[in-house]
């Protein structure tokens, strides 16, 4: 079985493997340069790069296999301090396991892929293969790894939610209607009341999976659908206790990054972020000050947000900032007042490099108080039925939170659009590939 | 922060607590007794039960808080053989944390559930506190543990890929439309064409999440919306390969259960499955002489299943059987064929305890393979064009699985419905809660 298959030798093992015996490599041929005394192929394989040398008698009558073709080949490890790992493949058996392929339109084998967005996102097949491109994806599987192990460890059970609703969860805008056996259901904007309720159940919950946003917007950081990292935990004594455990994870997906993916960071020569021992926090009111807005601004702009990232560089040497007590009014109807002034929310945004990362907070738990929230913005509570009943059977003070995947990714490799660190991008333009 | 707070004992953490000293829990009144001469509260928190005694001067005016209601209790660790753990709360102080609760529509305390499936499901956020309820998603919480620790572990690469999708995936059939910007989209059925794209990249990739059927049939067995554990591999001798993956696969999800929810096992009183070190297989065709069925059956009925469970328990000692080489007519256009008669494939389906939970095999991956299967339908190749260029481009031998979550756990520990171990189920009725 080829888990275990011990006929076949990874490009990255061959640096380990006796100069001298005969191993066999299977893989994507990377690049093929015909010399006038000898060939040379790289093949791509899971773990990285490995050259097989052709001499003219190693060539049979076909010629070589050209670029993205697949071939099983065995040959004799041969030490080259110029080959990848200091040893490379020589007299050669090739057989192709793929038809020949047709050339890419992008130049897979150039260190940096020279291309256009659209080029990119078009082909995505294709130019994901690119070894820089599929690094910045093998950041996201670690940084999921280290999420994962980090609320794993803290007793937190994963669940899995429904994406298919009767009703619209946050706000009335920006969602997917579905025609569900003749009715319309709606695509979820988030897991927040399925989370809420399960941690009457298991106390402490993530889920990872999609999210649907119906953006009529087309900028650099929003798609239509993404990957949301949630978690949600009774028992808080308010919003900083949430942000102590998203410290706590942040870390965590960072250590994955750093154990799992040193040679992804080094190929997109990226900085890991600066996240100091306590994340820094400021009030909103204090936030809006240091940029310079009026104080009855509702909310914080892009450019505030960057002001915001800048001070917490040069203060703090901080690439993270939590901003608490954002306006209730500007918050969803479950969040919790700040107790000493209920203009102001136990919620906030984490602001990494500059742009929003997470909202979290704490959450309402006594049922009243749900009650008065959604009578207060004139909506009948019946139409949160199965949602209010946990309340109404006993819930502890909660909260959470919620990662975007693509938005930590982009951030975190300084991608300028997030379309760049999507595997298949959704959006008002763009359902294909 | 409560993560770690100090302050606080957990429910099981109490059996290991000096006897004298005072403790704080937080937690649901699980069951209230109020006896002549002492009061019980049993409290129930992530962990587990324990014990708080009541003496007439413990109690407050306002009384004993009722089922459900969330409290928070400082009290003395006491010994008392009778207790769960051997240890019980006595001279407690209490202190609600939410509002006195709605008595449930179900008693929680009682061992089982005693409730009809339309109470338990309409009452989700409630009956999923029951013990013997939540231990079942523990084992689903285990088994995707184990699933994602064997995959990380042989180089497999965890994928997020769209459930938007522009076209059907798989036949034209039960898909949910969606009004995407004003044009249709559809639900993903699978990760399939997706996760083939990705193994040109990874070679080695998994996925769990959502899947959507549009299900017009109101069976014990089938859901509009489950969770998919996908798996796809590069660089295969056959099918084999993919099922021998598959059978370490579950081998991992079983050791995740019998590390982490042994309790859940006890309390459910579930026998894991037998799988023996190597999985029984049998052709299609030898299936349906076993059962009896005419040679020209095209699939093999429920009944069939159960027969062919029978079989491999009794003959095999397996709760396990693959049946491989289904006939090509009945399975989808990317399906290899048998190599030897192209009137079978090199697919499987795996029988779990007379059910098939698995469906897996080989890929086509040669470009004009998949042409020639495409214009075989009748259909015009251009409408799958983005899933094409990845075999344009060459693709590895290659093959996969997929693994219906709630369908394992239903099938694990024998209910006789897949609504039963599904959070919040979606089906042809059902859309709330």
């Amino acid at each position: 079985m080829s888990i275990t298959d011990p006929a076949r030798t990874l490009a990255t093992q061959l640096s380990e493997t006796p100069p001298g015996s005969r191993v066999t490599l299977m893989g994507h041929v990377h690049r093929r340069r015909e010399l006038a005394k000898v060939s040379f192929l790289i093949l791509r394989d899971r773990s990285g790069l490995a050259q097989i040398v052709l001499r003219p008698e190693d060539l049979s009558a076909e010629g070589l296999p050209g670029e993205e073709t697949v071939i099983r080949v065995t040959g004799t490890a041969t030490a080259n301090a110029h080959a990848p790992g200091g040893v490379e493949l020589t007299s050669p058996e090739i057989e192709p396991l793929s038809e020949p392929a047709r050339t890419p339109v992008v130049e897979l084998w150039r260190p940096v892929l020279d291309a256009s967005l659209p080029t990119v996102l078009d082909n995505a097949a294709v130019t994901w293969r690119h070894p820089a491109q599929r690094a910045k994806w093998e950041l996201a599987a670690a940084s999921l790894r280290g999420f994962r192990r980090t609320l794993d460890a803290a007793g937190f059970t994963e669940v899995h939610t429904p994406k298919l609703v009767d009703a619209v969860t946050e706000s009335g805008a920006n969602v997917f209607p579905v025609d569900y056996f003749g009715r319309t259901a709606y695509l979820a904007q988030s897991p927040q009341f399925f989370k809420q309720q399960l941690v009457g159940v298991f106390e402490r919950v993530y889920e990872v999976g999609p999210v649907f946003r119906a953006e009529p917007h087309d900028t650099v950081r929003h798609l239509a659908e993404y990957v949301s990292l949630d978690a949600e935990l009774g028992f808080i004594r308010d919003h900083r206790d949430v942000l102590t455990l998203l410290h706590q994870v942040l870390v965590g997906m960072l250590e994955g990054i750093r154990a799992e993916s040193g040679e992804a960071l080094d190929r997109l020569d990226v900085a890991l972020p600066a996240i100091p021992d306590e994340i820094p926090v400021i009030h909103f009111l204090d936030a809006l000050k240091l940029v310079g807005a009026p104080e009855d601004e509702p909310d914080l702009a892009p450019a505030h947000e960057r002001a915001l990232g800048e001070w917490a560089r040069e203060k703090h040497g901080s690439d993270v900032l939590a901003v608490e007590g954002y306006p209730m009014r500007k918050r969803p109807f479950y969040t919790h007042p700040q107790p000493d002034d209920s203009r102001w929310s136990n919620s906030f945004d984490l602001i990494f490099r500059g742009l929003e990362l997470v909202t979290g907070g704490q959450r309402l738990h006594r049922y009243s108080d749900y009650i008065a929230a959604i009578e207060g913005r004139g909506e009948s509570p019946d139409a949160y039925a199965a949602y209010l009943s946990a309340f109404e059977h006993g819930m502890p003070p909660h909260g959470g939170f919620a990662i975007g995947l693509e938005r930590w990714l982009s951030r975190l490799i300084e991608a300028s659009n997030i379309r760049e660190v999507t595997l298949f991008p959704r959006d008002l333009h763009r359902l294909t590939p």
